[in-house]
């Protein structure tokens, strides 16, 4: 229970550590709850910084995209990768501007993703990706084909060299600017839906399920 | 008018090229509604992505941070950056697991980040990091002393590489899944406010502000 996993030279926070986190359980729910991750890679050190969707399998993060991207081109050669995953919760509003800060819930992730080859294991990938946008979609939809599969490249990342930031709770001012005539608190922000907007050509009869209905990311 | 940024290699989109933007003015308004970017660099071939808030000031991208961090003892070596900015708009539900997407802007810069030495300059992109979280906010807290400019490092990325890409409205499904029973739309998300949480120290008669109670992310 509580499962920590091991710091590392990359992981170690080297500023505000008391922010970091390395529970296992406490980095997944971050994941688990963010829709998009950032994938960070270097060609010849230049940088490339690509927002994608992903999904959680056990100890691994599964990300997909086609095989002519240049994401999928270079990660499959297994170089190094750092994905990162941020929920906004909040701003921060001090009474100072030095003071002002985001209430935030990141994960980063360092390591070689690998392509997976095996149809079982990449069909079992792609369920999860559906999965994570609408849990409960999966067994509504019409399932990938064999060329669908085929189409989709698959890399897994395993989740052993990871870590949490989290920032929660009140500002923190200087001790002599707390009597001055600022209003200072948190401003709560959430990701939230608006009402499902069907597509023109749906089928007569058609009703919103209640997984998206009664959507939340929050679990 | 619509002034467009001119496409470079790094910059060029490879895949579903339609969902490119070069409009400064349409990049600029991704930017400007962001919370926070995703800084990507690489230390020999390892590369980091960092979420960290930051401001637009006209055609420059501003990031600050604590001189110690190792994103602005990296970045202050004016080595390429990546800075990725990520609005997600809604999920796109289709009939097919492979047709599902999301609804999203992005914004990708590239460049070389510069110190900004001049404490003017150094003065007015604070400014506008407290205007970009809270427009209204600078003057109604307390301004940074001299201290506090020291400690912070502020950095200056020119939106000269710079595109966006924007997927909007309903599922694209294959022509023989539009006869399926499925639901199929778009649930759009947005960013919303909680109701101000007044700090604990609160001084007494301080009311929430209206920028704080209106408070909205989109122009």
């Amino acid at each position: 229970m509580n499962e920590q996993i091991n710091q590392t030279k990359r992981t170690k926070l080297k500023r505000i550590p008391k922010r970091g986190n390395f529970e296992r359980a406490e980095i997944y729910k971050i994941l688990d709850e963010a829709i998009v991750c950032h994938v960070g890679f270097a060609v010849e050190n230049q940088p490339f910084v690509i927002p994608t969707s992903f999904a959680r399998i056990d100890d691994r993060l599964m990300i997909h995209g086609s095989a002519a991207s240049r994401m999928m081109r270079s990660l499959r050669e297994e170089i190094d990768v750092c994905v990162t995953v941020t929920l906004i919760d909040g701003l921060v509003l001090a009474r100072s501007a030095f003071h002002h800060s985001i209430n935030y819930r990141s994960v980063v992730v360092f390591g070689k993703a690998k392509i997976i080859e095996d149809d079982k294991e990449k069909y079992e990938a792609l369920q999860a990706f559906t999965e994570h946008i609408v849990p409960g979609r999966w067994s509504e939809i019409r399932p990938p084909t064999a060329n669908e599969l085929k189409a989709t490249t698959v890399l897994s990342l395993p989740l052993s060299e990871a870590s949490a930031k989290i920032r929660t709770g009140n500002p923190v001012d200087d001790e002599e600017d707390y009597d001055l005539d600022v209003w200072a608190g948190v401003l709560p922000l959430n990701l939230t839906t608006g009402k499902p907007i069907s597509d023109d050509r749906l089928k007569k009869g058609m009703s919103v399920p209640s997984n998206i209905l009664n959507y939340s990311r929050r679990k």
